[in-house]
């Protein structure tokens, strides 16, 4: 039989799990709630629980699988397999969680950063066509990524390499909370799409329900923009444009330094699909220059939720082959 | 006694050579005028002859070398050692550069863009201190680069990786050759410093020595500008304030994305040195997040013209290592 992999996608609310063929096809999901309390502290116990208890089930041996892989919030120490700083887990102080899930299942164990990892399942098993050169961009409450160039995930010197919510987009911009001006995540996470609404709300003067919604100050979200815009409202459309743009400037400048085969949208904003997309790829073409424009694509994420298990059994297979 | 490698930087004047201990110690150069007559015919075969006179020269066998590398100009196709389009050499057809090379030498050959190279030399011997994740800029009559991450020269679907020169810093700048608009390359090449003293030039009201002679037609370089700027010309240092936004911004994106140990600068341009490197570091640092603002660093190329052999000699080092 073939050995297995599981993959983990550790969130603030739930960990996502799943067994996987080495192919990267799914023959298990399950999933727990992320028990917070306690600093955290019950969350790498009740892992290890969850994953024995799934063997025992299924009859399987830890020597039935190739390896374990996480993605995880916080900043991680991939040689140590330790986690700092993850605040929607309450992990304030340097977590060993390699250790004790390896000790726990008596399986291999690799993690990197969610972003990172939801990275390498759209490069294996999604929209990246398992090229060699594939960068993904998240769009959700905040904007992050992970950069596969020469098959390699890239990590940088201080592992900030796809930190790429942080492109300064506009010198004269928003502030962000990483202390700068004009950053990407600032104008197209999902709360950058309401702030690029309310700005240029100020000086729209024409017709728009939306523009009314805002100036009664009601409640209006990212997705009540797009799908404003898509039913044709003409600032909704503004705003949209506006997003894109700055999209476009970020992706074309990646695509002019990195030249990838593809630069793939997903999280919660790219639920606007194609809409979004060919906006996107407008602005693109026009800030790249040609070779790139031609090579390089833009493209929707495929994978949604299973992005990170995925991801997780791709950096455990890769883990395992270095080893 | 330890085998050498052959670095080879092939340019529109001069094709220059060294020998290389495997520790990148350069042992001989020489180098030899650019035939670029009956459309540059006549190189490949003057560059085997040159290797083989030396060789003879020494007493050295081909037996003695781990392999020849080549940095060039024009579209270089790695796998085949081909390259097409290198208009300073008169090469529009594809040059079998690898076949001519190792049928006349009898030594394995690798070839990669000048560029790429030149950023390979920089980052094992000179400014890049061997780290695996550096980024070379080199600012001459043009603006190119090479990315090396996790230890790998980046080259993209395409081989358009590290064409940093056309990053765009302003999506309503100058046109560029590309068919684009506001590449750095517009306003950071030895012709753009010039671009940017124009167009500022023509709003500038103080009094200014450098802004007189632009005024008068006078022949103004890169050069003379960032020498006013050094003594204390206000215009000068207006002009080298934006320059160094321009860099300080395409540069602060490179490091939000990719977080190298260094981003190198290198070429003409640089030989400003620390008066611009510490203009484009405050930039950088207006730029960045903290993390990387406190990991990345700016700095000056270390090797000058010794930059292409030494990292063509690295190339054939790798090569050599894969096969």
């Amino acid at each position: 039989m073939d050995k297995k992999i599981i993959g983990i996608d550790l969130g603030g609310t739930t960990v996502k799990f799943a067994i996987l063929t080495s192919e990267g096809e799914i023959q298990q999901k399950w999933s727990i709630d992320t028990n917070i309390l306690d600093e955290g502290s019950h969350i790498v116990p009740e892992i290890v629980a969850s994953i024995n208890h799934r063997l025992e089930l299924y009859g399987l041996q830890p020597e039935a699988f190739i390896g374990i892989g996480m993605g995880t919030p916080g900043s991680v120490d991939r040689d140590k397999g330790t986690v700092i700083g993850a605040y929607n887990l309450n992990w304030k102080t340097l977590q060993p969680v390699k250790e004790l899930i390896e000790k726990g299942t008596k399986i291999p164990f690799a993690i990197d950063n969610d972003a990172n990892v939801a990275a390498l399942g759209e490069r294996w098993k999604g929209a990246g066509d398992n090229n060699p050169d594939v960068i993904f961009i998240t769009l959700g409450t905040g904007v992050g990524g992970g950069i596969i160039m020469e098959g390699q995930l890239l990590h940088g010197v201080a592992g900030c390499a796809g930190e790429i919510g942080h492109i300064t987009v506009d010198p004269e911009g928003f502030e962000c909370t990483c202390g700068k001006r004009g950053c990407l995540e600032t104008v197209s996470s999902a709360t950058g799409v309401v702030r690029v609404a309310r700005q240029l709300a100020e000086e729209y003067a024409g017709d728009s329900a939306l523009k009314q919604q805002l100036d009664n100050g009601e409640d209006v979200s990212s997705k009540d923009i797009f799908e404003a815009a898509q039913a044709n409202d003409p600032f909704g459309l503004m705003v949209v444009d506006k997003v894109c743009f700055y999209l476009g400037l970020a992706c074309g400048n990646l695509g002019n330094t990195l030249n990838p085969s593809s630069i793939v949208l997903g999280g919660g904003v790219s639920a606007a699909g194609e809409f979004l997309r060919e906006r996107v790829a407008a602005y693109f073409a026009q800030f790249t220059f040609p070779q790139v424009t031609e090579s390089t694509e833009i493209k929707l994420a495929e994978l949604g939720n299973d992005a990170g298990v995925i991801g997780a059994a791709s950096l455990a297979l890769q883990f395992a082959a270095k080893a």
